[in-house]
């Protein structure tokens, strides 16, 4: 990677986009077993959206202008073309592609619901073909610039193990390079259950990264208050890591990567702190009994396995990313959604990052995507070269070095538990 | 109150603390009705006990030291005397007192699981039995003391509306000061659900703040992996906060008051940070509808009516307090649990305050639960004089310019998201 002097354009990967076919073009992607509960799948749109507008996720008048405002863009959704043209507006040179392309109307659902409402209690047959037939659009949707979109397939991980796995070499082959699980279980076997271990080998082995991605939560239970949803609809896709973390899988599968995307990163310190302490011995925890399954500090398994697509990462977030660790915090644009930073992306990044170090600065916005998903920075450099916003674009200076030094205290203090403080610095020295 | 000068002792009342009758010593206090199904739960103790181990939250080693050296103030678990010598000894003027007062080996453990364990999908008749049978010892038990203890009813909230508002009546009546509702609904109403809206009028007009208590989790889902528990459950008793907020109770019932107990505050800055930004317009909540049912930001409902016992209060909580509000944190010792600070309580609050402003740390060790569990500051005043710590004890510098200086920048900053700054200040200034 030639992205070495402090001039050079950042090579910018998206680690959280969205792409999806218009929900009926879905039909040639499907076994024809299942087109006629396709068919009773397409006649329950009209009162799912319903069904969204009493909850308030959809605004009515929020949704006619974002149509109106970005017909042609959105196209970018499921054609390639245009999306190519979008991604390099916001100087985007590669991107993770998660499903469901439009988040205001559902109008790219995957089949059976089985996109980014993924969710464990999903009929498993029916799950599965759908996400099939996702996976299937999906390696064909990204070959037209493998170099520069990692799709995600959808792994209904709930469903027959075996199947599961076939799934999983099939979309490897297929030029698929991630998987997207449902963050919720619901009542099927939670995933710290030993069901699961040839499924998290299996990932390992493909170098594919297992991720939730916020959507799913229990509904049922928020009777209309979108409130309760949005405070929580990020607990969800981070519940998982939890689970593998203090059973054992990543001890048991040190190849397998686990991320959690489009859930913000606010939540990590806290966490790591909390587990951290426990796993050492906090006089909260003596009273019980000793976590053998590990072998050590749980913030080491998440530095070597774990990460976060952070999408729109916010100050707050950046502040603590010495205790989030830089190179766990993936940003993304999650375009074509309305709440990411497209079609302002670069407004977006110079307001964020305008006195962030540029080397953390290289890694949150790309390379650390990078390493995780298994892309080229060779082949994206000379895209990089072209499209991507300089560290003078961002506002950042070219003299680094106070820079540097404004966060110096933060981080040297960084995760205070393991560093002999008794809690973290935030802020930029004055 | 008369607790001005910097050299006066504090006045010290723990927010969390733990009493309960040996469980089959609650036999007289049950309706006769009950004998017979209370045979069958003591008779399962055993299996319970085994189950408790098996997941780690009883080690067996720990447990026998612990009984071994803690013998005679144990008893001030349920023997009144004996605790107020316990609270002299660590210097606590007085508590709010919830159930289970055995938290390693449930041997106090209230009728049918009604303490801790508390659930929403428990039988509502037997609930209601337990938890009438607890208070009515509990009613007894304060009322020796009854300066000093603010007796927590335990109130099975899901069960029939009418009996829960009719035991509410008749906590208040018999003494008791505060509610304890489950953490949990399960497969009943989520407390958004408007039937519980005579349950949050009585509790305002009974001037009776309503409280949830870590302990009650979806163990079920945990296999035999502890730090599975350990890690969420703190966020099922926080859960509650966010289905009454976004629902408006706040809103159509001010003199409600609401807390959380024994789960920590750490998470309390994120959540409000998320949860007003979401209120306030952020980008990404446009696409969304808007919040009908709030009349103010939700930080303003957390400031009037939001407190949380945060019990063992951690250095990296306290530097959160211009966040969270330092009103509204209640410390407390968690007596007699282990994972409390009894009875090391002295030397704990010097380790944990040492460098936080006098008038701060009155607040939070005392003067804030005085004002949310109604205690009459002007009786405990002769108590604390005699056994509370001065500031000295906790070495807390007798000039407190310099220490209020120190934290000038953190506190100026407070709720960033408020006072124009792009992230929290923490730490003590250089």
């Amino acid at each position: 990677m030639s992205n070495e002097r402090h001039e050079d354009p950042y090579l910018i990967i998206s680690s959280d986009c969205h792409a999806g076919l218009p929900t009926e073009e879905y039909r040639p992607y499907l076994d024809p077993r299942f087109h006629r509960d396709f068919d009773d799948f397409l006649a329950g749109r009209e009162a799912r959206r319903e069904a969204m507008t009493r909850l308030g996720v959809r605004n009515e008048a929020f949704a006619d202008k974002w149509f109106h405002d970005n017909e042609e863009g959105l196209r970018g959704g499921w054609d390639p073309a245009q999306r190519i043209k979008e991604l390099d507006g916001d100087g985007v040179a590669a991107e993770v592609v998660f499903p469901d392309a439009d988040a205001v109307d559902s109008r790219t659902a995957a089949p059976f619901g089985v996109g980014l409402g993924l969710s464990g209690d999903q009929d498993p047959e029916l799950g599965m073909a759908g996400a099939k037939a996702h996976n299937r659009w999906l390696a064909e949707f990204v070959s037209a610039n493998p170099a520069r979109h990692c799709g995600v397939a959808l792994l209904p991980v709930t469903a027959d193990v075996r199947e599961v796995v076939a799934e999983i070499h099939r979309a490897k082959e297929s030029g698929l390079g991630a998987l997207m699980i449902p963050s919720m279980w619901v009542d099927k076997a939670p995933y710290h259950d030993r069901r699961y271990d040839p499924v998290w080998a299996a990932a390992a082995e493909t170098g594919m990264p297992v991720v939730t991605h916020s959507g799913a939560a229990p509904r049922e239970e928020y009777g209309d208050h979108l409130g309760i949803y949005v405070s929580e609809v990020t607990w969800w896709p981070a519940r998982p890591l939890w689970f593998l973390l203090w059973s054992g899988a990543f001890e048991r599968h040190p190849g397998l990567r686990f991320g959690v995307a489009e859930s913000g990163c606010w939540w990590l310190p806290n966490l790591l702190w909390f587990m951290d302490r426990l796993y050492l011995g906090a006089h909260g925890g003596k009273k019980l009994s000793p976590f053998a399954e590990l072998k050590r500090p749980p913030s080491e398994y998440l530095d070597r396995q774990v990460f976060v697509c952070a999408t729109n990462t916010k100050r707050r977030e950046l502040a603590q990313r010495y205790e989030i660790g830089v190179d766990n915090i993936l940003w993304g644009s999650d375009f074509p959604h309305p709440e990411g930073t497209w079609p302002d992306t670069r407004a977006w990044l110079r307001r964020t990052f305008h006195d962030i170090p540029v080397g953390e600065t290289r890694r949150m916005l790309g390379l650390a995507a990078a390493e995780v998903f298994g892309f080229d920075v060779r082949a994206l450099d000379p895209i990089a070269r072209r499209i991507g916003p300089t560290p003078a674009d961002l506002g950042q200076p070219a003299d680094q070095a106070a820079v540097e030094a404004s966060w110096a205290r933060s981080r040297e203090v960084g995760r205070h538990w393991l560093t002999d403080h008794e809690f973290p610095v935030l802020g930029v020295n004055p």
